[in-house]
């Protein structure tokens, strides 16, 4: 389904990144896939260097840098067939409260890809600073197919 | 178990409130619910701006929002059997560092709610920023019963 | 397979300390363990009042914090057969950006104590305060044997 719909969509996969220190991608627990939090290529504070749109677009740039490095780890995307949590966390300017806009840029993608079954319970927070700076960082955690076990 | 108890400390839940953004309220994997993040009705820094006594009062506010919107997607709390872990986030002014005596405000009407299986594991942080610039924000995953799956 | 480790690498467990809050040092959910966020000793703001070695060390010493407190819950850590996420908040300057250095401290002890399957999925994010004005605070999802359900 997802790698079916990345296609539809002209999404093309990037080389997927190895982690920078001594953590995985993503692990798998049963039915559930833990997946590492990953930063933005974009850099910067958002609210002062970035603007709101510029973060949203990072947004959903990171989660297909992130959508690499899963189907680096499973082998394949199709395995996948829920997304149950995401957490979003933006380099924020003191005054900058408009965190969920941003990160709607991850979750319409997810729904792009999934469906209903691509809507999640999420958290989006701001946070004083990511590493290297990045201007967004996101986590999930996802279900997998029964068979994947 | 849980409705009675609201009923029991006259508590009432008030209408949900829709996410402002394309994410669920809560969503269930298996026998866990995966709560979004939610904000407090309370705006402002505490440590500056609110007292802690009012961002543990925020934060008991937040969690009856909270069940309001678990009721609106599970038709009934009475499936809540547990709570797993909680998570909250303080606007924090620079020096303020008393997070779980603010966040204690939910844990203990989780308590109030569900006795021993309402303890729960939790993580208390102190952010710079949060949506709508509200004092504090709450997320979790609660235990369901087993019939409910 | 931990206590042993432990014993090899010459670590003794701290008596554990009490949460100081309403909330739990962790619980079980089936197969998972969530444990509670825990804050190091080292108070201090990493970037300025702290370097990034002496963080990193506190990152490692809390673990151990962490595997005393597991111990007094779960009665023995042989039950741990695998870490699914850990989440590393570290009290950052502005201009701070190596939180993933940080957090390796803690990383790398899990690998000492459990080899591969001590290997796991992992965000580390910059935050403006923690509890007690901590240094560094660790959360994490852990594994259990089927038998200790």
């Amino acid at each position: 389904m997802i790698e079916q719909q990345l296609r539809a969509l002209g999404i093309e996969l990037p080389v997927p990144k190895t982690p920078v220190a001594n953590y995985l991608g993503s692990k798998r627990a049963g039915d559930l896939l833990f997946v590492s939090g990953r930063v933005s290529e974009l850099r910067g504070e958002v609210g002062t260097d970035v603007s709101r749109d510029e973060a949203r677009e990072a947004a959903r740039l990171t989660l297909i840098d992130i959508l690499a490095i899963i189907r680096a780890d499973l082998g394949d995307l199709d395995s996948i067939v829920s997304v149950e949590k995401m957490n979003g966390f933006v380099r924020s300017s003191p005054t900058f409260t408009e965190q969920p806009y941003v990160i709607d840029g991850a979750s319409d993608l997810w729904v792009e890809l999934l469906g209903e079954p691509g809507r999640h319970a999420r958290t989006a927070t701001g946070v004083a600073q990511l590493p290297f700076g990045a201007a967004v960082q996101l986590e999930m955690v996802l279900g997998l197919s029964q068979s994947e076990r």
